[in-house]
């Protein structure tokens, strides 16, 4: 299995075109995509074939279904992609079922990490979920999920949901996090920048330290409650204070269990 | 202005101990720590004196009390600094006036990051805000502070709480989402080391962008219901529900104000 074609132009879909084009022993065929634009961009990057007309999908033996989770049945299903090929989508929290049974070679390859258009990641350290119809198939997703990544990991789609879940709290929500610092810091006159220092070494601490919960600081988990009350009254929206307030309960009880 | 002695042997004492001994044109004179086994551990890093003996508190310019924020005023009290030097405490959240009146040159010298015992960090790019109770003193305490830092910042003491608070959220709570996102991982078998390549690009990616919100990802910034109620769904914990829709709603509702 190595002529592969990627469906879909987004950011998973750039950063998979990145990662294919450079690894070894696999060919990357084809982007397909309805996207002119972006599609004409990815494979430039990606140095391979555009093409948005279904009449012109390449054959090949893999076929990546990297656009929106609620567009991946839709076009597994629009695409004349051959029965016999493996079919995979690539999102972390759609079933495997959403490609159509008509494919008997069917899975999920999913990349966990946060892409961006324009922006190349190493694909080594990434971990890449697996899930597939039958055994062999699996066999052969893992083999083109080890040329480009260190860490490939069977998963069912349960398993991969719980995987999506904790990817939305250390990645999404933290990234909350931030905002919400930056515009508290916009209101001291301040912008994201004196920031910058602080987000960097904290995200260089927890991936240094066995566990988060090892490297936890600040008034909340030593249950500071002058320090908390000050804040409270610092923050004047009541979403936000129930979000300070919810986290440094949490923070506190969690850090008693141990 | 250039001795100084540092009144503690947390990791903030340590993380200054470090910076002040590297800093040309500044003495590290002295830590002053009741904690003998740390005070001796932080003197040694910084290849100066210790002592626990309040009799034997070093003469200095500058006295940079780093105890705990419980402790300032006591600590202040207690030793027997002369009331002629310059103190200046290093909490974030507490004001410049817990260190008592009599001392003349008071102020507040707050470096902002979140610092780990025997972890050295570049002090550089560091923001430390300053307070004073005089301009001549401010003066003095940004010569010091330059001499660490290249973002130096007066901050009188509502501000820098302002200040802390957004730290307490870029920091502490972004922190917490990795913890919560390491117990999900590991109900699905699978433990922190899956998210570290997921946690350092989200935080590289934040930094390299003008502000946060303009890379935030997932679920919630695209409105996408139907994920969210199959995450909700794997949620057991009453006060993790709250976290993830509280975190969720205000997520969609901040993305839209823009």
């Amino acid at each position: 299995m190595n002529r592969v074609v990627i469906i879909g132009s987004g950011n998973l879909a750039e950063a998979l075109a990145r990662a294919l084009a450079a690894a070894r022993g696999l060919q990357l065929v084809q982007i397909h995509a309805r996207n002119e634009e972006r599609g004409r961009e990815v494979a430039r990057i990606a140095g391979c074939a555009w093409s948005g007309d279904p009449a012109a999908l390449a054959p090949a033996d893999l076929y990546l279904i990297a656009v929106s989770d609620r567009a991946v049945a839709e076009v597994a299903e629009r695409l004349p992609i051959p029965h016999g090929a493996a079919v995979a989508h690539t999102a972390g929290s759609v079933p495997m079922e959403a490609i159509p049974a008509k494919f008997a070679r069917r899975g999920v390859f999913y990349p966990m990490q946060t892409f961006t258009k324009g922006r190349a990641v190493d694909f080594r350290p990434i971990p890449i979920f697996l899930e597939a119809s039958t055994p062999e198939l699996l066999a052969e997703l893992e083999e083109v999920a080890q040329r480009l990544s260190d860490r490939v990991i069977p998963a069912d789609s349960e398993r991969r949901s719980k995987i999506h879940l904790a990817a939305v709290f250390a990645c999404n929500f933290a990234n909350h996090m931030y905002t919400l610092g930056e515009e508290i810091a916009r209101s001291a006159g301040l912008d994201f920048d004196v920031l910058r220092a602080l987000v960097a070494e904290t995200a260089a601490k927890a991936c240094d330290a066995a566990s988060p919960r090892d490297v936890q600081t600040g008034p909340a988990v030593r249950g500071d409650r002058t320090t908390q009350e000050r804040h409270e009254a610092l923050i004047a929206d009541s979403r936000m204070k129930e979000i300070y307030q919810t986290i440094s309960q949490n923070i506190w009880e969690t850090s008693r269990k141990i």
